[in-house]
């Protein structure tokens, strides 16, 4: 079922407060509880959680243990999809240390770039490889998700290397618009877009 | 001016390709150039470009350098805000360890955590103190910014001191939906928020 990105963003939401509340030892949580944790409408959670294979009961919610598995279940957390980053300078690099993104289900086994003096060492336990063996790589690991972290003028570049490679999704990290063909999921998380954003309400006060 | 979020995320993209042509030689640009390199509509680019202090000549376009500062310094990147980090973990060392930053105008010149074998070491040259002491560094350095990179758990209370410290604006990387008095900068950049949205894509193929 592919879903409305808002969703799918509001979901994870839920999934930190429903997680608090389980590790806090409660057992059944309401969708209008779970509305003023996170600060959203009543009405929009209770239609966010229809999405799911779940149902509350009467007067007590739904059951918290639960609800956690089923949205970590859907939100693809608890799949692992294996993972490449391109680019092991300080964000590629600082990436490539953040355990974190094994919980949420992204498991990044490999790291490109063609710095000599990186390539063949290890960060995090993941080895960095020239990105000449990047279908060498690929062929073993078969890795579905790209992460681009390399300077804009190679983003490009690099989207065809790792499209060619049969890679399903990249997450670019850069500011530049990458083209690929439609059947490839792209996800930009630029950090220099969100920095421009919060600059400009900051200085507006 | 408070911009349309929209077009700020696009100012980046634009500013990206810019920067390109300039390292590349190229004097001039038009809109129609840049809507083709970055796949927005023309007529959006020429539209984002009209907030901006500048002016394109009939028929060459934008002067390319002037464009590259005009933009830079519209998006903020060329102030330096200074920032902190509170939660030291895996996410945020990975931030400190992120210089590109900087070159985007964000200095981050403080970590913040409660784990006794990081409090008092640096990383990247930035400092590691104790939670508790924080409103004593920031009357030293008046720090804008307050980054979240803590345990869902603890955002909400970060979030608070951060805010009797004076923060202006709150970057938060955790899926945990904090509230702040209204006139506080909220900006949301919660990877697993992306990562959800990108599974859900790939898994539907």
């Amino acid at each position: 079922m592919i879903l409305p990105e808002p969703s799918l963003r509001r979901l994870p939401w839920y999934l930190a407060h429903v997680k608090l509340l389980m590790n806090s030892g409660v057992e059944f949580v309401s969708s209008t509880q779970i509305a003023t944790a996170t600060n959203v409408d009543a009405s929009q959670v209770a239609k966010d959680l229809s999405l799911l294979e779940i149902s509350g009961k009467t007067r007590v919610g739904y059951e918290v243990k639960s609800l956690v598995e089923v949205l970590e279940d859907f939100l693809g957390f608890k799949k692992s999809h294996k993972a490449c980053i391109f680019g092991v300078g300080s964000l590629g690099g600082a990436l490539l240390q953040d355990s974190g993104l094994e919980q949420y289900g992204l498991k990044v086994v490999a790291g490109f770039d063609i710095r000599e003096d990186i390539i063949g060492k290890e960060i995090n336990g993941i080895s960095i490889y020239h990105i000449n063996d990047f279908y060498k790589i690929q062929e073993e690991e078969q890795m579905v998700i790209g992460i681009i972290t390399v300077p804009v003028d190679k983003a490009q570049e690099c989207a065809d290397l790792m499209v060619k490679g049969g890679v399903g999704a990249i997450w670019n990290f850069t500011p530049y618009k990458i083209k690929v063909d439609e059947n490839v999921v792209v996800q930009e998380t630029s950090l220099y877009a969100h920095l421009a954003v919060m600059f400009n309400r900051l200085n507006e006060k």
